[in-house]
């Protein structure tokens, strides 16, 4: 984890708030600071880096980033796989759990649009409104019970069951230590701050959590929090999409956009919608190689 | 973790509470369910293995139990180590990082007797009611922080800074997220319960803490939880005994005693006293190979 | 790796010559010892074991045997690898290395019926006759080195390059080495033997190679040798195997016969074929529950 | 490994024959190029840092190279460790096995004055040229194995029990194979090279070792060769020597000379004497800080 760069904290991003203040990457043009350290050179890969533009694109962020709740979480060949969560986060990690050789992966959401993506890209759904999680996993494994989980949730979490899916923030964790398998891993991208001015009590305002943690310390849970630390996937995971092997952008279901229709993408995304826009400044992606591409 | 001898839950223990029904380990004989899976024969090893009998005692449970937590907390060579208590398994931890090369041990408790016990084996210490765990590690290594934290507390910890000691559930979690590194792991062998009927709130009763989740979600830090899985160390550990590696016996302050003085050992253990009992229900051990010996 | 079983050497193995001496294997009954830690429950998987009963009879030794040769080289999501030999091991690395997620996978071999069917379920293929492994690679990767390497042939290689294709125990290694990128590793199902009477020269015979390690060392390689811990790996690949994430009676080209058309088969099978052969001595599999299953 | 620096071949090295070309680092001033990610600095460690820089300079190579050696050899805590040579690298490796907690360090060699610096630090030792190494082993262990080998020789091998010391170059492989046990790791920081214009005969002068791979194969031994990878340990070791967990300075018999004494410093290390130099260009260490160290 970098120390150097970001002097408030461990960690750092390009273009995200609070992360080192590289603010502004989604524009015609952008500075990259430390660009001989951090950038992926896509040339050396056989075939033709922009046809498939809109896949490494997702190496940015969202793909390493579903695809280390996966490693972290232990998903290997013949896992089953719990995911909370069908938003981007959510969906990469599904197609990073299918790519990681997973024998079945489960989604959980709240959102109808959500859960049908997920389904379409092969995984199984669960309705986290229409009862137990717990149960809905035997239904479909026939066990209560996953290998690994996945929190691509975080701090946000609505009630589980509840009509009015009000803010719970510690639900989405206290399922995964109810339905992940003694000794397992729970692996949490879904994001936890450290303090949220807007949190639903006292409690959630300074970042702590109601967990249930000697439910998953009865269970010898692990747990794995935290920034992906892209440099270590993304060189692999970009010669996953060149040889087919992922399709990042079917799963996310991203939709390429002009600079001018960034407002009103992201008017939808705060929607909910199941959609993930990249944003081609310059055109469209086909005609002009080179161009920035900026996703959100 | 074994899934199948104890209907109650995963994992099981020889005379322990609630652990799959095996009671009375403490008693002149005892009868070993499944033996030919977890005995460890000590005779194949050169030298007399009832010389270091009171050592080799310890690896019932005690010191593997403090080494998982130096495990799974990533301990290796060069590595600063802070162990939140020491009692027995903080104890037991303290040595375990020691044996794994750390370069600097540091062990904070609230009582007098149990950090000179803690110095006595070569540890820095904390006296967590004396002020923030931040400064006083600050005062030993020159920064705030360590690489490794090992929590050998659990759900009783008190409050460090209040004069009235209450039970903080998550102060020593908290603590060990504050001090530990980026990037870091947290091993945590001390013991959280799935409810607790005498907990200090409702949520205690129902084993649940209130987690500063979000500080260590902003380090990156994993966290391990779970009872020790025994096997996987005791064969190499008691290597480590009988070559002089470990000297685990006087790093928890072990005493012999008989089967008639047990309920005395206990109720100076519950005083918090910093002794380790270990009942010789046949006289001393030096003239009776083979008397079985029971811990607690 | 198992030390009690077997008192000739570490290891066993049912039903396979001087591992144990548990002869016989291939009969309408076979009695199993040591089958309450060995055998794998199928029953509780969902979907009915039998319908791919073909497949999981591959769980016994070829597919995990496979399967660990990539595991050891490091092949993971993204890889790039090369299998030499594409007999029924290789072939289960093939579908092993693609089920672990690699982004190309290249079987060298000799034999155009093996090489067919290795084209057959999505593998590059490198006839070894006709040239450096080295060139064909760079051929199809535009680099001439490969990620990860699997020596799925053994001492018995035959020489790449030679019209008379004799017996070059150390081809495979030195082949590996020379297209193995820097730091990568190479696992080593493929049999070498601690000596073999009918060894072409007298260091054959004693089990000794005429090894480059030299080059090995230059890239930093790692060897990883070895009967496959078979346990390892065969719950999880079952569930693979009855998630359809693996194909392995396709990927090996398996055939039912019965067991009076054992010996035609195993003559079929010395000439090279690419078949491999399970023995149904009941009938066929799909009229009879529980009948025993043998592969060769 | 790093594959930008040196055309050549992956990895490089300052002041090393064909590891980049960048001569000269024994003098007055070295100018170290790509410093700014190679340096470790040792001001932020608490303590004098020049108090102990004859450790320090260490850092530089050779301990990393022995302590590479042991890590992928699998020592850890109880270990039985057996180390071939008792050179400047065997001694590290032997300093790194004790810091790794490994229960007992054997140490081969057919020098006397070397065996008896490794018994001088708390190894035991078995002297080559006095019979079969697994008999020694036996006798000091009670069992003719150990844990972990470590080649710390490599090519130039010395044929043990031959009176006339005569080049062996696979002899200490063959060792390291009958003497580790089933499913154990071979640590190989002993220079392999991939030819040898001076080796005894055409193998050995296309680097080819006949190697009894064999029976490796049937213990499921796996080999890890190479340069060792010195920043990954670099700066946990400096806090293993700061807080004095390891004194590599002693168990490499480390003297200080001066910049006119390096020619004889070098002529004695020819002979196989077991002091490992460390020159100081400026005069003596203590009153000299930010002097330039080399060291052979």
């Amino acid at each position: 984890m970098c120390l150097n760069v970001n002097p408030a904290r461990p960690g750092a991003a390009y273009g995200y708030v609070d992360m080192g203040g590289w603010k502004g990457g989604q524009a015609e043009y952008v500075m990259i600071p430390y660009a001989d350290f951090n950038l992926l050179k896509l040339g050396t890969m056989s075939g033709g880096a922009m046809d498939k533009i809109l896949d490494l694109t997702m190496l940015s962020d969202i793909l390493p980033t579903g695809f280390h709740g996966c490693v972290t979480a232990g998903v290997g060949p013949g896992s089953t796989v719990y995911i909370a969560g069908a938003g981007p986060v959510g969906l990469a990690a599904a197609a990073g759990a299918q790519l990681l050789g997973a024998a079945c992966v489960i989604v959980g959401d709240l959102i109808p649009e959500r859960l049908a993506q997920a389904k379409k890209i092969g995984c199984e759904v669960v309705d986290v409104s229409k009862g137990p999680v717990q149960d809905q996993i035997n239904a479909i494994l026939g066990v209560p019970e996953v290998d690994c989980s996945v929190d691509a949730v975080g701090f946000e979490a609505r009630g589980c069951g509840h009509s009015s899916h009000k803010e719970v923030p510690a639900q989405v964790l206290n399922d995964c230590m109810t339905i992940t398998k003694a000794a397992g891993a729970i692996g949490i991208p879904g994001l936890y701050v450290t303090g949220d001015p807007g949190g639903v009590d006292s409690a959630a305002k300074e970042g702590s959590l109601s967990v249930r943690l000697g439910l998953g310390w009865a269970k010898s849970h692990s747990f794995h929090t935290g920034q992906c630390p892209v440099l270590k996937y993304n060189a692999k995971l970009a010669k996953a999409i060149m040889y087919d092997k992922i399709k990042i952008a079917n799963a996310v279901n991203a939709k390429l956009i002009s600079l001018e229709d960034a407002p009103k993408g992201y008017k939808d995304f705060d929607k909910g919608t199941s959609v993930k826009y990249v944003i081609d400044p310059h055109g469209t992606c086909k005609h002009h190689l080179g161009c920035g591409h900026h996703v959100f």
